[in-house]
């Protein structure tokens, strides 16, 4: 192969690579900042795993792939805003019972290296709570709908008579595992007061 | 930069995406072949968050990040094996409560191009049923043993005194988004049925 065919595939395996969010912003905190980590986690990703109780499936939990958002790049809060339609059994399962919980995965980030997805060093968080929704005319409202349009810039087209709306999960319980030992003991007040703040290279 | 050393970092970036599992052995099959997708999808993730009713949180929905395997690669049975310790609450959990769902998303696999995570043409799936534990010194053990072994080769190190044992998910409801118009009907007998043989040139 020409070394400047090379030249420009690397070019742009390093473009591709970039759009799919594998180089970040923010380097990944100390495991021992509990809380740093999780909210670096939070900001970091752009989708998890949300978690209702089933009306469909006579209360089992169900699971459901979303895209979420926490705030403007760099200036996430901590608390997950998703857009969702009760066409979807997850926003009907939380109109009916509140209870829900949101997964994040250090993994598809790219910095969990070459260890297992289930390695305790390969961060996972879990928040719990209740899912609620979000009225658009409102302070919150305007400031879900902006960090979630500029995050996922496709929703803002999403058709009108699905019938989005904005839904927040108000953080009861923490669950983090970043390191050896178990989970760590995270209160939502010390996740919600953290900062994320330090910027790598890339 | 030299074309030779953009040559070079060309080729490690192409092993290190490879390394990543980003450059699939199968190609995706058609979105209108439901079933062989949902088959797709649990023979190409390595992981997902599996949901239990949690004993913790009296009863609200709780999602983990874990690994899996459906059997060796290439020889996948759609059936998704895990590798759980009591130390950590899923497993808790369903011994408590077997109700439970495991969810996959095309996303981290990278074919989903850059569209969001939450559009419906990157598909999602999530099997429900009851979470069951596995006997080792039994025919379907075995198989599960070494089909998580092959998959995940650093849980045969993992610590014994952390006791993980086998689960299996037997599968009592399939929900598959993988195109517009809502999520594709899939009986468990057709899921397990089905067969995903089309090799792509990765």
């Amino acid at each position: 192969m020409s070394p400047f065919l090379c030249c420009f595939l690397f070019l742009l395996l390093l473009f591709l690579s970039s759009a799919a969010g594998r180089l970040l912003r923010l380097a990944k905190p100390d495991p021992s900042a509990a809380a740093a980590t999780a909210r670096w986690l939070s900001s970091q990703n752009s989708w998890g795993v949300l978690s209702t109780i089933s009306s469909d499936l006579e209360g089992s939990p169900f699971g459901n792939v979303v895209s979420y958002s926490d705030g403007l790049p760099g200036h996430g809060r901590g608390v997950p805003y998703f857009y969702l339609t009760a066409l979807d059994p997850t926003a009907r399962d939380a109109l009916h019972d509140e209870r829900s919980s949101f997964t994040l995965s250090e993994f598809p980030l790219g910095t969990c290296g070459h260890i297992d997805p289930e390695n305790p060093t390969c961060s996972k968080l879990t928040l719990s709570g209740k899912l609620k929704m979000v009225e658009f005319n409102t302070t919150e409202g305007e400031f879900a709908k902006k960090a979630l349009f500029t995050k996922h810039p496709e929703m803002e087209g999403w058709p009108e008579n699905h019938k989005f709306r904005i839904f927040q999960l108000n953080i009861e319980h923490i669950f983090l595992i970043d390191w050896f030992g178990g989970p760590k003991p995270i209160s939502p007040s010390e996740y919600l007061e953290s900062a994320t703040n330090r910027v790598s290279v890339f």
